[in-house]
């Protein structure tokens, strides 16, 4: 069966992007997640949910300490989570909650596991549209590694790099959700939160809970989030 | 005064490259060492040494478990490291002792912390010739990550990417000692092997000790590392 790894948070995003590898586009998947000091370490245990919930072949866990480099509100617990912005404000500009690099990071991780599967694909979940203003989410920077992976590895060198999928990439949040569903996927089980109350209940308020409300909203879901409030 | 980032690993190239940018390009250097499950692991206590040694503003270790992705002599520890292997052999292929995207890994880190640290430049140790086969060595390597450091980060987006700058790539090993030697380098504090003996005492016999060794004859240096044998 041809393999893929799947980028997995166990948020809203990248568990509909499980869904496409294995549901629709038919791969085994390895799902990797990464504890990396952010402030919602609880999303390590609920990627670990989700793998096992949607029959991922395996789930790996890396562990790093980015907070050896700070410069983010995730990572940086000195640095408040912006709370309750409006639509404008979040679109507008890199904000504090972006981890320098990460998805670099992430995805040069995958490329190793790729190498070592010898995995076809690799699939992430960034959007390029309801999204935080991260630049590591944008078409071109999908591209930009997509060739990098060409010649990063021994599998590039013979030929066969594994392509990045990022199939979210130019949908809304409303879409994800609906192409999701569609998919069969439990949106109870996901969490967005970048600031979760003990007990992983979600502020409702940053960026991530805001955005996701939304696309609920727009998509005519229920939203089955748990909120502190 | 301007900052670079140098990836540091306290062996022979890295420790060059770090007294190529304070000591001719007048940068002022912080450096990212890796604690990623090496065989070696010896070496991010004396990369520490190394960035004292020579002036370097900061250092910094950051840990993962590269383990969990495994594929390599050096992070598997059930896989043999080769030894005695002839000038040939080294050349030709890539060997079990390459870790899956180490170098990719390593420079998406050193790309987070310039963006932190508003570093111009990011140094890394390395070369395309007496070299171990490892495609993340080579300069359509160091060009694409260059390419990928533009649409990346948020720098990038502001036209500040940091340069990817490899000044050993085209450097034979014996040259990259004459320079380290003209620039003021104790090889003496360097260390290159992949399995070192306790004590930190070199084998003499794997790919990093034969080219280090070569290297040293063919420059007309002292070979000041201290073997087992």
């Amino acid at each position: 069966m041809k393999r893929a790894v799947v980028l997995l948070s166990g948020g809203l995003d990248s568990t509909t992007c499980l869904a496409i590898a294995t549901r629709r586009d038919g791969y085994e998947a390895h799902c990797l997640s990464f504890a990396y000091g952010q402030r919602h370490a609880d999303e390590v245990e609920q990627a670990r949910q989700v793998a096992g919930r949607l029959g991922a072949a395996s789930h790996r866990v890396v562990r790093m300490n980015l907070e050896a480099i700070g410069g983010s509100a995730l990572t940086d617990h000195s640095i408040a989570v912006p709370k309750g912005r409006d639509e404008a404000s979040i679109g507008a500009g890199v904000p504090i909650t972006y981890v320098p690099a990460r998805n670099t990071v992430f995805l040069s991780v995958a490329l190793g596991l790729a190498e070592v599967l010898e995995a076809e694909a690799i699939y992430l979940g960034v959007n390029a549209l309801d999204y935080s203003g991260y630049p590591d989410c944008r078409p071109a920077f999908v591209e930009a590694f997509s060739q990098l992976a060409k010649v990063a590895t021994a599998a590039g060198l013979e030929g066969h790099a594994p392509r990045i999928e990022a199939p979210l990439l130019q949908l809304g949040k409303a879409e994800i959700i609906r192409l999701g569903v569609s998919l069969g996927v439990d949106y109870g089980i996901t969490h967005s939160c970048y600031d979760p109350a003990p007990g992983g209940l979600a502020c409702g308020a940053c960026d991530a809970c805001l955005l996701r409300a939304k696309g609920f909203a727009d998509a005519g879901v229920a939203d089955p989030t748990r909120y502190v409030r």
